[in-house]
């Protein structure tokens, strides 16, 4: 199978099909599904790809959704996955599946700290970290990232140093960066786990991304960074932004250290979490190489998406995007416009009818900005481009 | 459509689909799964509801899996059963929607209770609340269930009211009973309501069996039987037992009271607990006309199953088994063989190639017990009376 056979560009009806992201538009932004661009909810205007759709077909057809016995093909293709892709060994004892990736953060928040604890971002970032820590009484420290003159985020270890007062216990690392798409290199990577050594903070590495990575840039797992980092690591990884299957809330922390693994396991049994059956049949149909297929023109058609929408908006005075590296989700810095966050937020979704993510959302540093899903057909990306360079035209 | 549109005699091959009791019988009881048969885990040997076929093929096609957004429909559907079939009027703002009924058990537990706690229980009873109970640090309280001579079980509120001991925040009810098969009366669950108010306790009612009733009983959701409980009752249902899509793990707690609501809330919050959209589009499918046609069929099929078993069983000498009022899951008292447990599931697994579950998981009472799930096509339920009886053959 070759790019060829995925059509990115077919525009997918998602109205009416209980989409977040399209559904909900009007009630969040006040913007009609017919008029709206919904570039908010971070999944893919995309269908899902044709192995998986089999898969449910399969599964539909035997009318078997029992309770589910037998892991093996499941973590197979998980461990296939990531020794294929990401070129990391990891072993079946490894796997804890849960109700999606914020859920496994609320885990590791519960298993490895305590009420009162901090727990450390580096902002902005995706929001549901903040929320999730603070639902669970620990205090959320943020720790700035750094902007580079073209808006490229940059680890800032000296000054977080100087923030740090011994009260926190884990790191919520972001790997890929969630807005912006800042795949971090290994060095930075390494900054990091000496951080947390540093610190003696509990590392959650969050990878739900580091699948969609553009050409010229490499992910790396955070074990493979930094090989001394496993005591205190734990991975969260999933198939659901890497093949638009979100809705079925499945993900998995991977942990190699014995300790943190029955920690984990406790909060497990605790909370009684079961994956859900229609997951597991999935996964091996997206862990396998059809997946991996789509995968690869998904991410080269995502690249398009993003230099034409980068080039669009950058040429609206005031307006800046850094050059993403992977995700989906374009972090677009409005501050060189001089509008206020009301003004920016009311252009873009009463004159440009776009559904964007309000920057404020993702904590210190999103004043003046907005993220942008582009995981859509080209067509609606060139319809974004043209309604925000209307929306701002008396600033050409 | 009428019952004979469904045919539960139809021999459907579970094994090779991931099936729990099917797949994991033998690793679990020695038995090949080409030679046993599996009356373990509590799920069916039907297939799905054709209406809910349909929805996951529809699904499957529109290839949408993406975050779920609009609960109308769902909420709607759960509302709507409530009334037609149970008589019960809720509103969408008491609906919680959560993974499966154990995953509410939990959040119950660590809503409403503290560790150390004593949370009530009457056994013998479905082992998974023990087992919460006990990962979540509370002190299982287990109150023997009275046995009447012909094997069904009785409230015993007199004996309990001396167990307790003023450490109980938490009692949880299983209605209909699990095992056996009880539908407990209205005069009981009142009995229930008024041991809760005695001990001050939260009332949780888990009542996922509450659509598979046989004839000649009712089920009443516990806040009909007493409405004066709402203040301190929490409801459980699911579409998974009726509709056997139990792999699915999600169900509702259902909550009147708004400071019980805010504290169920903030579980869910903490845990970032979301449902599956697959589960959100299957069940409008279940409860709907479509799936109580099928269900009514369904029951009446057990009920014959049941009458079946029990003679089988009961023509065995020292093997008892009380008339089952609804569930599938029939409880078997071979006390009277004065074997002990081991031998007793010696015979059960080795000579009839049987895979029940033991007695003794279910708590007090259990001993020299075993339960049998009749969710099977009735040449099944044939063949395991008969290899039960040559098991025990040298009673006769
Ligand atoms: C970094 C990150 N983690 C987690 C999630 C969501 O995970 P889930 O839907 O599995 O809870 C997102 C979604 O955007 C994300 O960007
Ligand atoms: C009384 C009772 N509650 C809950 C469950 C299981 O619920 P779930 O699979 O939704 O966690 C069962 C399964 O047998 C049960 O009998």
């Amino acid at each position: 199978m070759n790019s060829h056979s995925f059509d990115f560009d077919e525009i997918v009806e998602f109205r009416g099909h209980h989409s977040e992201k399209w559904d909900g538009m009007e009630r969040q932004f006040g913007i009609p599904a017919q008029e709206g661009l919904a570039m908010w909810v971070a999944d893919m205007d995309f269908r899902a790809p044709p192995s998986v759709i089999a898969r449910v077909r399969d599964v539909a057809e035997s009318g078997i959704f029992t309770y589910f016995g037998d892991l093996r093909e499941y973590h197979d293709s998980i461990i296939w996955w990531m020794r294929e892709r990401h070129g990391w060994q990891i072993e079946s004892d490894a796997i804890f599946t849960t109700h999606g990736l914020v859920n496994a953060v609320a885990l590791c928040i519960q298993a490895y700290t305590n009420p009162g604890d901090g727990v450390v971002v580096m902002s902005p970032v995706y929001h549901a970290f903040g929320r999730v820590v603070r639902a669970n009484d620990r205090q959320l420290v943020e720790c700035p990232l750094a902007v580079a003159p073209d808006g490229t985020f940059q680890m800032d270890f000296d000054r977080w140093d100087g923030m740090m007062t011994g009260n926190a216990r884990m790191l919520i690392l972001c790997s890929p960066h969630n807005p912006g798409g800042r795949v971090w290199t290994v060095e930075e990577l390494r900054g990091v786990a000496d951080f947390a050594r540093r610190h003696d903070l509990i590392l959650v590495s969050d990878e739900i991304h580091h699948d969609l990575v553009f050409p010229g840039h490499r992910h790396t797992v955070m074990p493979l960074a930094d090989t001394g980092i496993a005591d205190r690591l734990v991975v969260l990884s999933a198939t659901s932004k890497s093949f638009n299957v979100a809705g079925m809330h499945c993900g998995n922390a991977i942990i190699h250290d014995p300790a943190l693994r029955a920690a984990f396991a406790r909060q497990i049994a605790r909370m009684a979490i079961s994956p859900n059956a229609m997951s597991l049949h999935m996964t091996p149909a997206l862990y396998s190489p059809e997946g991996a297929a789509w995968l690869d023109a998904c991410v080269a058609y995502l690249d398009g998406n993003h230099q034409l929408f980068r080039e669009g908006v950058q040429a609206i005075p005031g307006v800046r995007m850094a050059p993403m590296q992977g995700t989906y989700l374009a972090w677009v810095d409005f501050s060189g416009t001089g509008m206020d966050q009301a003004e920016i937020a009311a252009r873009v979704a009463g004159r440009a009818r776009i559904a964007a993510s309000p920057g404020p959302a993702f904590g210190l540093g999103g004043d003046q900005h907005l993220r942008f899903n582009l995981a859509m057909p080209r067509a609606r990306i060139r319809e974004a481009v043209e309604r925000l360079q209307a929306a701002f035209d008396d600033l050409q």
